[in-house]
């Protein structure tokens, strides 16, 4: 471990190197100087450990070089891969990241956004729930998954591309009848088109499907009873699922399994997001999100100097994933 | 979605409170006025939606209110756990979280460090592999997982302790000849001594106990080898493995079965970490690292006051839970 005393001043720099201060203010702010003086400042600046003082610059300039991001958590899969390419993403434009989490809690989310401008973050890069979201027009703001109005740039997967993919998938791969399922969050966002693309298919195509949303009280037994109910030959009707998440397919798979019903033989699964598990292996078949493309988009969206003519919602196309929950060898 | 314009300044709060702007900043800095001039200030500031400007705070008291944390990923579960815990613990002490990925390069561990300090944060935990990590002596800094040198403080879980436990329980739940296995980088770290406290236990009670080091080159052969070449009439001999990571014991698991071995019925497995599958359960039975208590640690020793006699190393006790790769239920 080297350590260093605390941060000298542009005056320090200024003595050491023998220039005016001026001069080393110059070489600091990239503004042209003679290159023996920029030498000398440089070396003098290496000498003695100065480091720019982002804060007063900041307060200067209005460029402090922070971006919130604001999203519920990272420990879910999805938020944590997107917030890696996020915050590598910023640090190749120079940015650094200001992380808050919130737990999907709506008063948590508007508290972030306000200790953000407080923190004069050069833009926000939000994933919210509350739909009264109190931001500042002054902030550059892009928000993930949620539209709000035509004046806040939102990126998001095409959701809706991905619900017709997956009930396409299915009856590529051999299911008569499609099941789609949901859990959680009655909140309106961009990830309710998977339902909508899902069902849409299902009219166009002439094939019988059935929607199921779970919520907390009834549990998984809505689910379970549809199961039961349509059975032909003692073999479920409903041969193809599609699970609005990865995280609920697993689920399902599991659900599926203890009712003696075998994946992907009996029943196919599909889910959404495209996660691998840390074996990098993937969850289950799925429709895979592009969480990279997604975070650079936003970024780019974000720091666009031109602000007059912005995206207001930008879709980016998914694909589709074999993971050992449909039967992709025999197509 | 509701609009703001940009921040008033606090010479227009005192405008439309009627107040000196002497009055407005003893309200905003929390010094003692009347009570009826505290509420038309906070009414006015209310009214015209003022913020603090946390920066020009920042640079007059030297509280920026933001704390840099240095980490790999967020993607891997026990980086994205550990970091929803520091947001969280930072949080609740009204401080923000800069945070910064690295993808364990050590040339980026250092470009963060010194980020992080030129954005003056109060303080720095890192979860570092470079050795020659340059910090700033006046930057109050916390490392996870590394020890440096006394004079910074290192939060990790009882590594050691976990080693033991582990060895303790494959014996206690039948194995008679245990392995260990470890995989990648051979940075020394506090989660080095998992292997110790494995080995030291198995030396104490007389327990026959191999280890290998699995690297990039040879992949799993010596694993393979080994376990072909200590056979008893057709079973391993070696039916208790210790895996350093729970990634390490999902893979091995895998490969166990592949060899045609059922787990944990021929072989049980333990991991180190205790992580959660997204579907709620554990990925391996495994000796659980007490993440959000290292976390609440860290900023605890990063916030404290007196800095004069902070503890050069904290190690937190862990604890075993199974995970349906032993046999805990026949025991």
């Amino acid at each position: 471990m080297k350590a260093k005393r605390s941060n000298p001043t542009m005056k320090d720099v200024a003595r050491e190197a023998g220039v005016a201060l001026g001069t080393v203010s110059k070489v600091m702010n990239n503004i042209p100087v003679g290159a023996e003086y920029r030498v000398r400042v440089e070396e003098a600046a290496k000498k003695l450990g100065y480091q720019v003082n982002s804060y007063a610059k900041g307060l200067k300039t209005n460029h402090t070089g922070i971006v919130a991001l604001i999203i519920p958590s990272v420990r879910h899969p999805f938020f944590g891969l997107l917030t890696d390419y996020i915050c590598q993403v910023l640090m190749t434009r120079g940015m650094r990241t200001l992380l808050a989490t919130t737990e999907s809690d709506m008063e948590m989310e508007n508290k972030c956004i306000r200790l953000a401008q407080q923190h004069k973050v050069e833009g926000i890069i939000a994933l919210t729930y509350n739909p009264n979201i109190e931001m500042d027009e002054d902030v550059p703001f892009v928000s993930i998954d949620r539209f709000y109005t035509n004046r806040v740039p939102c990126v998001a997967a095409d959701n809706y591309g991905g619900g017709q993919l997956a009930a396409e998938k299915l009856v590529e791969l051999g299911a008569r009848k499609l099941l789609f399922l949901r859990i959680g969050s009655s909140v309106i966002g961009e990830p309710d088109k998977r339902e909508a693309g899902f069902e849409s298919w299902c009219q166009l195509n002439k094939v019988p499907c059935h929607v199921i949303h779970l919520n907390d009280e009834d549990g998984f037994n809505p689910f379970y009873d549809f199961l039961r109910d349509h059975v032909r030959d003692g073999r479920p009707e409903y041969t193809g699922i599609f699970c609005s998440t990865d995280q609920l397919a697993v689920i399902i798979v599991k659900k599926l399994k203890e009712m003696g019903l075998s994946v992907p033989e009996d029943v196919q699964v599909i889910g959404f997001d495209g996660l691998m598990n840390f074996d990098e292996t993937p969850y289950c078949s799925s429709i895979v999100q592009p969480v990279e493309k997604m975070a650079e988009t936003a970024v780019d969206i974000l720091l666009s100097e031109d602000r007059s003519k912005l995206p207001a919602l930008t879709c980016l196309p998914v694909t589709y994933r074999p993971g050992g929950t449909t039967r992709d060898n025999e197509a």
